[in-house]
Parts: structure tokens; C-alpha cells; sequence
């Protein structure tokens, strides 16, 4: 089992017909919209992931590509996160932007959080000028991370959601890859969290609807490789042995800097 | 009465022998410690603050003064911040940073609050490690400000506190002041909260024993003048006709991106 | 005489029918056009300003007015401009952000910096990619203010103009501005550079054909209001008597870094 | 020949008993400072660096290790600063930094600049204030890289130099190293200025005597591996094949953005 937080890698790199998963792939204009779902324990054993559908929707280097590209992204991730999101609007929204807005790598949630428009405290008055009816109210929250807080960020979030109760969470997250070329290129969205063994920076502690009862959406962009899993692929060395390497250490593109900020205008 | 966050402030504009109100001044080495006591209802609606202890700290300019005077500005503000919070400490502090870190004369809280150590998370290991019994459990958030989160402030502070169950908060807050001289060199402890009045950028909602069910302890360094507060004491005109003119401008020092970081060190 | 670095602001304040000096102004869907031109040493002694022609482009608060007004400011800045800088493009243009950039309302040169599309280095490329014969070599610079760099700001431009020997320097500069209204809702352009008097932070030095001897477009937006001048029109009381005080405060609007960077954007 | 920009890892991963080099170290409280001097045409081959001495004084991580380890750096950089500085002092000090603010690992250099107490704009008052006859007059540039300016930095350097006319260039800069151990706990000093080949984001041009005319020291401190240096060492694979990878990523450390604040501290 391969380190990875995107679940379409884990299965390139599993034996061809696992069981209790499902896979399927289209492509236009340049984008690749990867769906995998995860039906049963079986399943969840093989690529260490909860059940659940993962949904990888993939361009080119959000730092650099065309206009059109970036745009064909953003409107794949629109829709899928519409699709996904649909049955759990009623109450509201509270978007979370996860990880440490010091470490840049890590700082994808926390970029996102600044840029997300929240109506939760005008819904009245905005309904009143934009003469509509229903507005979902949004609200959102940069917890920050443990060693910032000395607060479990998962104890944050239930403590804020148990005052405004919202009828969904969306995490955003940074994510780790295995490839190198999915780094700012890729946006994974899931119906089931964020789980343990995840994140860039510390490993996050899971959300989802059974630690917050709540649905938990994550969407999230691979920032970084651990060094460890690089190596170990180019060397074919165990993973464990290169471990303490790769917790200090961590490969990711020299514009990293650019591209956070592209990654968080897009999502 | 003048609109200003300090007591010191509102006791000197007020006509002499209080009610309700008490003061006593001590002055060394050229930082001057006052102590203002609100004692009772007349006392409350003379000056428009709740009953309580304020003590405020003046020095120099924190951004230009000798490290001497900001050392001896430290020393009295760590030694009155104790003894505020000495009663308060069993169950642990949550320090919470309040203002728009975007904002820079608003954003005191949030540079505090990167500062803090925390420690709740790691207690253990910290008193094996520094071979002590007893630690204060302290936590640290900088929760954001209403436009941003789309959630009032004070009830991100009580979920969280509902389910950390800190038995002391200390809030950390820019001032507004009446006088220019008194930016950036003057600390006001108090041990009642914070009060819907308050505060450089929007009004805070109060943040009180009464409102979280915890005692409250604030720390704030003023950094604005209203401009409808000095226009006003220069003209003599009321302050309620320039007070569309005063919501949105304020008077600030120049440098006053030196000062919020010389005032969150020091705090 | 007034301190303000709008001359359309000099213009007003000064008696009807000055001589050596003409006005004209245009409005076109809420924004207005103003064209002072000061034409011999009369005029420069009446406004304290220069001979030359200063363009004042006015919309709403740049922060909060609505994208078409936006567009339409940009678009007649863009026009302005052009025809400003037209004679000078042969030999490249080298684009100058003054100011500091750690200091929010003084920042507005050095934002604008980072936002230039710089060509020089690429010219030969640029122009293969892009299938044409002619572009302006753009090149940027953003020096620091003189109490980073221990150089007057005039020395390193005049150093590096000689080794690239630009045909035209832009120079980007927050100004001063004496009414509040004025505050990030105008974009005042220039053609005989920058002068003593001006600028937010510090007084900067002269930049103009005369100390460069390469002709100096200059563009500012007003962020500050001096604390002396706007007391001092309220009251009455002469400015010289409130300097000290004006020269360490100053009034700024509340949301100083949203309009920091949304007048960078613009610009 | 290996990709690192220390000559301690060169020589180390040389052949024993390289003509034209003399290496030699010395530790005490847990620092060692290296010293290697290439003194001739044979010693330049092999190393692939030009003549001159390098200078490594190594700690431990500088933003974990205890103050005592850091101060003792501290102490040992300053030490050996002063007697490569000594001989050039006597008509100003230009520092500069090199890199690119907006990348947090190259950013060491600007992260210097802001730090650096210049004294050339105010010689005289200094002198009088302090009471001293001699000071020598620091001015400090960060001129960012060509991507931002479109102008060479040798060039930026060069025209200010000419106009302040220094005796000597400091020129600070983010390093690659090969050992990841190396990462920020290392600081190197040369007198032969920066060199072709050198730098973490784009290729340094040259500094140095040769095309300043002054002379140059440098100060830099290592916070990249070359990932294709990094998979070539675990592998054997050939740097050459991987170097188009090699070029996009990098690997650093997680805590980078930290690791960056305390190094630039330190130097």
C-alpha cells in the first residue's frame, strides 16, 4: 500500500480487478474527471481509504496553464461539488480551511478560507437585495492547527458546529501525492472526510460524519510528495526504513508559493 | 462621556469624586501603573463601563522607546496579568486573539495569538520533561472577525470553550483611545471582559463571565483614535454629527505596522 | 497654500482665475476626468506644484464601487497613460513602486511592483511567441524607502537607469490627499515626475527629468489624509502649529489594506 | 563532480588529497566551523568553485536547537564575518539580498535585508549620538530577481554601486546543499562572492571582484536539495537524466517557512 491521499493513485498502483471498488474515467478539453468509489470493506482494505466516492478532476499546473484550462477546472469542480453537496444544504454550510497558514505547503486551507464569501450573518439582508428566497448560509472557520492551538482542530470544529449547527462541512485541505505531476494540478473531492494519514503537514485527525455528525465534504490538491515515498520508488527501498527522512522532509515544486495561490483561487 | 476604550481615560474627562469609582496611580522608572475600580451602578453609568478592575500601563512608544522602558512596561503588565488571573488558572487559559489580521491597526489579537505557547496538547510530556507536577493547560485561537466567518465571534469562543472547558479566558484586543499619545504605549488590563463598544474595527459583541460562563480577563494596547472623537475635541463639535464621517476613518501612526508588532511582542 | 499632492485639490482651494494655470473636466458614467495643467511659473507658484499636466481620474471607493465603475476608471487611466507615456517608449520603460512596503498606507508603490509583467529579459522571446516586431521593454524596480536601504531612493533609480538607460520612468507613489472623499477613489497621473513634498511616509526626494534626465510619468492614489490638514480645516488653527502632531499621525481609512491592494490592482 | 553550492560537501565527496586544496575544522560547544581554501587552477577543477576560502560554521537546526547552540553560531559566523570583512570596510558596506521574497526557500536573502540596521543616510547624527569618530556607512539592497525586474541583479548591484561607491559587497543568499542534515543548521561565508551554478530558484548570475569590481563576500545558508542531487544519491542514477526533474522540485524541509525567520535572524 502506497502513500497517497489521492485515491485514484491508489489504485493505479493496486492489482487490476479489486474487489468492492469501482473506477471510471472521462476526459474533454483537456481535463480528466477520475470517479472511484468505494462500496464495501473489501475495498476499504485494499486502498486503506473509507468507502465512499472520490472524485479526481485533473488540468495542468494551475500556476501556469491557459485561461481556458483553468477555467474548464473550475467549472468540472463546480459541478461535481454541486452533485455531491445538493442533499445537504438546508441548514447551511460551515467551509473549514484546514493546516497552518505559516508553512506554505500547508497553507492551501487556510488561503482558501480567506477568499470564501460568508452569508450566514446577512442572509436576511442579502435575500432582501438580491430578491430571492433562499440563500444557503455559509459561514467558515481557519482553525489553525494543534501545535498553534493545543486544541484538537476536529474538537474545534464539533465545538462551533454544535452552537450553529450547520447540515454540512467542507474541509479543505492540502493533500499529498505519490506523482510529481499531480502537485497543483489535481483537485480531489470526497464524500467522506478527511481520514487519518492524510494532510502535508501533521497527520489530521479524521472528520467526518461519525466523529462530527455531520457529512463531512473534503476537497483538497496535493501540495507536496513525501520524501520517503519518493525515494522509496525510485529506489525500491521499504518505505518504514526511509520513514524519519520523510517526516522532515518534504518534495514540492519551486513555485510553491504561486502555486498555493492559483490552488485557492480555483477552489 | 467620550468614546474610548480606556478607563483611565473615561475618568479623566468625568468630573472629580465619582461615585462608584475609585482610582489610585503609581508611577517608576517612567511607567506610570493606574488602577481604576467601578464599584457599583452609579460608578457603571458614569463612565460606560462595567463594574470591574482596569489597570492600564504606560511607557514610551513601544515601537521607538529603550529597551529598558520595555522591559519595565513588560514586568508590570506580566505582574498585574497574574494577579488578575492567579484564581482563574486550575482548569487552564484560552487566550483568544480577536481582530482581522488583514487589517493591520485591528490586527493585535491575531499577531498575539501567533506568539502564544501553547500547551494543552502536550502536557505531559512538558512536565516530564521539565520534572514539574503542575502546568497551566493553556490554548490559543484567533477565531476571526464576523465578516469573515459569518459567525459571531463569541460563539466560536463558547463552542470551543464548551467542549475544552478552559476555567479563564484571556481576550487580546486593539483599543481605541482619545488621546494620540496613548498609541502604542499604553497596556489596559481589565478583569471583565470585553464590551460591545469596544474595539477598533467593527464593535465586538461582549465577551463576559455573563455571555460564556467563564471569567473573562482582556488585554488590549490602543492603536486608533476615532477621527469623530479628535475632530470633536478639537471643534467642539458633537460627536454624533460626525459620526458617519468617524465610522469610517480613523487616526493612526504612521508606523503602525512597526507598532502592532513591538505591542503583540510585548503582550 | 494647501498640503495636498492632488493639484486638482490645489486648484479649488485656491482663488478663481489663476493665472498660468487651466482646468477642464469631463464626466462619463460616475467618473470624472480632470486635467490641470500648469503652465508657466506663476501658476507653479500659486498651486506649490510644478509645471506640467496632472490628470485626476475619479470613481468610487476602489474597495467597495462596483466593477463597471471599476472598469471604467481603468480603462481612462489606461488611456491617460498612453497618451502621457506615447513620445517615451522607444528605448523601454522602467516602472518604480515608491514607498515601504511593511508600512499598509505607504505600500501602494510596492504592491504595484509585484504585480508588473516585466520584458526586458524576454523581449526576444516575447516577441517570437507572440509573432510580433515591436514590444516595450518593461522592467520594474521597487528600491525601498531610505530608511531600509541607507540610499535615497533618487540614487539607485538614477544607478540602474544609467546601466539600462530606460526612454521613460513611471513612478508609482501613494499620496496625500486633504479631503477624505479622495482616499482610494482617484488615480492622479502626471508628467513631470515626482516632487519634494509629496508622498505619504517620509518626504521623498525629487524624480523628475531634472534629477534623472529620462522624462518621469508619475501615478499616485491618495491613502492618508495628514492629521494637521484635516484638523486644521476643521478648526481653523494655522498647520504649522499642529506639525509635530501631523507629522507622526495620520488618517487613513478603516479598510486601508483591502484598498491597498485593490488600488494596486487597478493601477 | 556533485551539485552543492558548499565546498565542504564538495570536498568531501572528492577524492582524498586534492592539489590545490586545504581544508580544516575545529569544533567546540557543539559548532563546527569548516574552513576550505582552494588556492589554485587545479584545486577550481575540481571543486568546480573559483579560488578563495569557505567558511562553515554548523550548528543544529537553527529553529529547534537551544539558544546557547544558536548564540555560539552566532558568535563564530560574526567572528568569522569580521576578518574576511575587516580589510574592505573603509568606505561603506553594500548588503545585499539576493532571492525572491515570494518564495518562501529563496527568500532568505530579502528576509536579511529587512533586518539590516543601515547607518550610511545618517553617519554624522550616529556618530554624535554615539560619541564615536568611526562608523562604517551600511546600505542594503534587495533588488529581487530577474523574473520580477527584468534586469539582470548583477546589474541593479552594479548601477547602485557605482553611484555610493562601497568598498565592499555583502551578498546574502539561500544555498543548496546535498545532505538534507544540512538545511538550515549551516551557514557558509566565501570571499570569492556568488557563483554561476549557485542559488536555490534560478541560477545566480556572478558577483564578485571580477564583474563588480569590488569586492564581494557572501553569507549563505543552505534550504534546498536538488531533488534530482537527492534521487541521484539514493538511486546512482545519472543527475544528467533526471535533471528536467530536478529543475521543477525541491526538496525542504516541512518547517520551512520558520526555518527561513530564524536563519535570516541569525545572519
Amino acid at each position: 500500500m502506497i502513500r497517497t491521499d489521492l485515491a485514484v493513485e491508489a489504485v493505479s498502483a493496486a492489482p487490476k480487478d479489486l474487489p468492492g471498488v469501482t473506477c471510471e474515467e472521462s476526459s474533454f478539453c483537456g481535463v480528466t474527471v477520475s470517479r472511484v468509489k468505494i462500496t464495501d470493506e473489501a475495498g476499504e482494505k485494499e486502498l486503506g481509504k473509507p468507502k465512499g466516492t472520490y472524485v479526481t478532476v485533473s488540468g495542468e499546473n494551475f500556476a501556469v496553464t491557459s485561461p481556458d484550462n483553468l477555467e474548464e477546472v473550475r467549472r468540472c469542480v463546480a459541478k461535481e461539488l454541486s452533485v455531491l453537496a445538493a442533499p445537504y444544504l438546508d441548514e447551511g454550510v460551515l467551509v473549514v480551511g484546514l493546516g497552518n497558514k505559516n508553512c506554505t505547503p500547508d497553507a492551501l486551507g487556510p488561503r482558501v478560507a480567506e477568499r470564501i464569501l460568508v452569508t450566514r450573518h446577512m442572509k436576511r439582508e442579502l435575500c432582501r437585495i438580491l430578491d430571492i428566497t433562499r440563500l444557503t448560509a455559509v459561514s467558515c472557520l481557519a482553525p489553525g492547527v494543534l501545535g498553534q492551538t493545543g486544541v484538537e482542530t476536529g474538537e474545534i470544529i464539533r465545538g462551533v458546529a454544535e452552537r450553529i449547527k450547520p447540515s454540512l462541512v467542507i474541509a479543505v485541505d492540502a493533500l499529498a501525492a505519490r506523482e510529481t505531476d499531480r502537485l497543483g494540478s489535481t483537485v480531489q473531492l470526497a464524500d467522506c472526510g478527511i481520514n487519518p494519514g492524510s494532510g502535508v503537514g501533521n497527520k489530521r485527525a479524521e472528520l467526518s460524519q461519525k466523529t462530527l455528525g455531520i457529512p463531512v465534504i473534503s476537497i483538497g490538491v496535493p501540495m507536496v510528495v513525501d520524501a520517503s515515498t519518493l525515494v522509496s520508488d525510485m529506489t525500491g527501498r521499504d518505505q518504514d526504513s526511509l520513514s524519519s527522512f520523510g517526516r522532515s522532509m518534504i518534495v514540492t515544486p519551486r513555485e510553491i508559493d504561486l502555486l498555493i495561490e492559483h490552488s485557492a483561487a480555483l477552489v
